[in-house]
């Protein structure tokens, strides 16, 4: 049986039980995970298991025990305090329940005594019962397609996107942070202590699962490294795999051994894992969106010779520097195409040569058109990052009274552009917006919703813009490098 | 003569005469200079130059040539085309002027032979002349203290920054970032190609300006390298200098060339400048004002021993992480420590080992301040990063309906803490808001500046809060081991 079809059953369940469920109705708890399955609209049926309840808890059918429940339910949340998952578990499997998310804390990750002792005790239950279980120490499972999401942000939609994750919380952040820049879900997983499936488990069915084209891991610990790594070498080439490894430093690995009691690895262990495996290295959930957000929206890219447009000659030093650190060049543009450009933006106060430091590209758009059609013709370009400035109406008194709507202008010229250059070249926009001021946040915001809902991925900083794009170009250059390189994209724009 | 006499007249002009005023009211030049300095009341005389005008413009007196002027001003603003500076140069030698700022640019770093000729021309004209001047291919001067400030932010009061930069536009930009955080300047200074006054003699007249604090530099270029690195390390003893060198990519000296025709040096020259000089090292401008927060408020540091406060276990090893990456640590606490912490914390879903993985700290004011309070009085503790979240009304749906409340209080609870605990430990605090939604991005900026202006040094980041710490710790650990340690804070507050 392949995984796809083992862990169907967990991941598209036709019914939930949900075990301790208190009838507090504040915090997290197992009452909350009933209240957003109910507003989710969860399509199957919903069962509440409480000792002391019955007939009805928060509006669904309550029973005593899970061997109550007329059938077995197709996913068991367990989340009663730790000491009684020994007994609920054993309740599963007298009950033949087979799929079971442990969400109780209060084992190995306490670094205590009794809580050693107790996850010990649920790791012989969980193999002597053979049970599917994810946990414990975890939110579980969200997936947007069956609508089995009782935690996280509402799904948007269903998209190309997985996140495993070691981490509930990341989970939570992840879910709402990436929607939010028009990326969506495949599966989010939160497997916290993984004392029954592992990360490698869940990898083996994201790898098969026809809904997911791009694969994040948020990672604390690693168990069976060999076989790990060779999996994600061979799921990377079809599905690129983007991994955050927390831990890393010792003072990292001390927390990871308090959050999930993972063994956190040494630095060089997971260099050598990245060299091997090819799967790309972030440190943050945001870059991992930032990442993702390539994938989805660019075609592979093998070059990196960026053309700059913008504005500013120390703004121009820095978004070379910037370009330069993270593996990009910034080359001078060929004479032919200076020549061009010098016959109609004058020298005093500008620079053609790259990056393009003419101030008029702002909101003129046929400066910027004439710009950027001479400057992407040239062959030493491999790909274009614009440099936009939010306008809230409030761009100082002393800019062009046109400033707003030409810059509205040359934005829709941009969103074409990116989409339908003859050139093919890929574009990104790097808002800029060195403030402090919360309205000034706020406008660059949506200047950076506004391209990246419409397709042309687009960053809040020339650095994030740059580090993702090295990324993504480094993915694609390790395909073509270890002679795997697929000549058509194997993901396009996937927002529903 | 010290430069600060030599140089008063400059900084403190009772005249100012602009040369190339136009009466076209759109975009930069002459006249727009005239206009900020009346919309800022500048109390001194302003005149405008202009060979066509007769009379007044923009509202003030108006003159032929400078020469036509009845008395010298003290400082005369350029703002003609490249090819005029010449004469202009030349009338201000025979009228007697002595003060002068090209703003006027198509000079050298245009890279055509021209501009390189006429750069000639001027520099030889300074000389002859035994002219002062700041430029070409700059803004020139900003003095919130005389009100002469005809670029930049207007000023919101007097304070401690000097910011010397080579690019204009990040004057522009500083003055106001740095503002917006309640950082106020004693001056700004853009000099551009330095064909007169170097930038090491306007760090002289800084380092004498007894209203100056902290120096911040943006530096493309460096001229006489041995003289200005003993400066630097002889003025970096009393007052701290912050420098941002731009161009130290290949990419990056070649738009810092066609900038400011700058030759923007060897990395590894720069890197014998700042370990010889103890000078701190910044990429950006928001760093630059991320440390000069840390500078106004807190006390000289030496210990890199952090306490981290706050919620979520993936969240905990990404900040311990973050700590450990950039040369901070996060210590085990103290078993006595963890004993009194277990007492009212339980070990299911938290973390008392440090990082402090407590979800109430969020808005339980009671838990918040047994937990600091305890902690922070542990020997292993040198100061504490606490990790709040933005409340905008928008905590999601499951949140304690009291969540905003109680995180005001606990707000107002860290800033009384950080300025007068009993320990005298520093609190810095890190806004914990990974979001791409406009409102979420404007509820995280107005948490960041309610602290900051309030006195306690707030950033937008794990990564900047620690990054700006580590530099600022780095600069006393520096002091303190070339024997020039501080034994009292050289700086408080400065907000007007």
């Amino acid at each position: 049986m392949s995984r796809l079809e083992e862990l169907h059953s967990m991941f598209y369940p036709r019914s939930v039980a949900v075990v301790g469920v208190s009838t507090n109705p504040q915090g997290w708890g197992g009452h909350a995970f009933i209240r957003r399955l109910k507003r989710v609209g969860f399509p199957g049926d919903v069962y509440a298991v409480n000792p002391k309840a019955s007939n009805e808890v928060h509006g669904v059918k309550a029973y005593p025990s899970v061997k109550d429940i007329p059938e077995p339910p197709d996913m068991v949340i367990v989340s009663v305090p730790a000491r009684r998952v020994p007994e609920v578990l054993e309740d599963c499997i007298a009950a033949g329940v087979k799929n079971v998310h442990i969400f109780s804390s209060g084992f190995s990750e306490t670094q205590e005594e009794e809580g050693r002792q107790l996850e010990a005790r649920i790791t012989e239950i969980i193999r002597r019962g053979n049970l599917r279980v994810v946990g414990p120490n975890c939110m579980g499972l969200y997936v947007p397609a069956s609508k089995f999401t009782a935690w996280g942000a509402p799904p948007k939609g269903v998209g190309k996107l997985a996140f495993l994750s070691q981490s509930g919380g990341h989970g939570e952040i992840l879910s709402r942070y990436a929607q939010e820049l028009g990326v969506y879900f495949s599966k989010v997983i939160s497997f916290g202590n993984a004392r029954g499936l592992q990360a490698l488990d869940f990898l083996e069915y994201l790898a098969e699962d026809p809904d997911t084209g791009i694969i994040a891991m948020y990672l604390e610990g690693m168990k069976d490294g060999n076989r790990f790594t060779r999996l994600v070498r061979e799921v990377n080439r079809l599905k690129p795999v983007i991994i955050w490894k927390g831990g890393l430093t010792e003072s990292g690995a001390r927390a990871a051994a308090s959050h999930t009691a993972s063994m956190a690895g040494e630095a060089r262990v997971w260099d050598a894992f990245f060299a091997q495996t090819g799967a790309i290295r972030v440190n943050s959930l945001e870059e991992m969106a930032e990442v993702a957000l390539l994938f989805l929206h660019l075609k592979p890219l093998l070059g990196r010779r960026v053309l700059l447009l913008g504005g500013g000659g120390g703004n121009a030093v820095a978004m070379a520097d910037i370009c330069s650190r993270n593996g990009l060049t910034v080359p001078t543009l060929a004479e032919h195409t200076r020549k061009q450009l010098a016959e109609f933006i004058p020298l005093a106060g500008n620079s053609i040569r790259n990056p393009l430091d003419v101030w008029l590209v702002q909101h003129n758009l046929e400066m910027f058109r004439r710009c950027i059609e001479i400057a992407v013709a040239d062959p030493a370009i491999d790909l274009v990052i614009a440099d936009r400035y939010p306008h809230n109406g409030d761009n100082g008194d002393d800019g062009p009274p046109d400033f707003e709507e030409g810059s509205r202008r040359v934005e829709e010229f941009i969103i074409e552009f990116a989409k339908n250059n003859p050139y093919g070249k890929p574009m990104v926009v790097a808002v800029n917006a060195p403030t402090n001021d919360p309205n000034g946040m706020r406008a660059a915001a949506e200047l950076r919703l506004k391209f990246a809902l419409a397709g042309v991925p687009a960053y809040l900083s020339q650095v994030s813009a740059t580090q993702a794009l090295s990324r993504f170009i480094g993915y694609h250059e390790f395909l073509a490098k270890t002679g795997e390189g697929k000549s058509e994209p194997a993901l396009t724009c996937c927002r529903s």
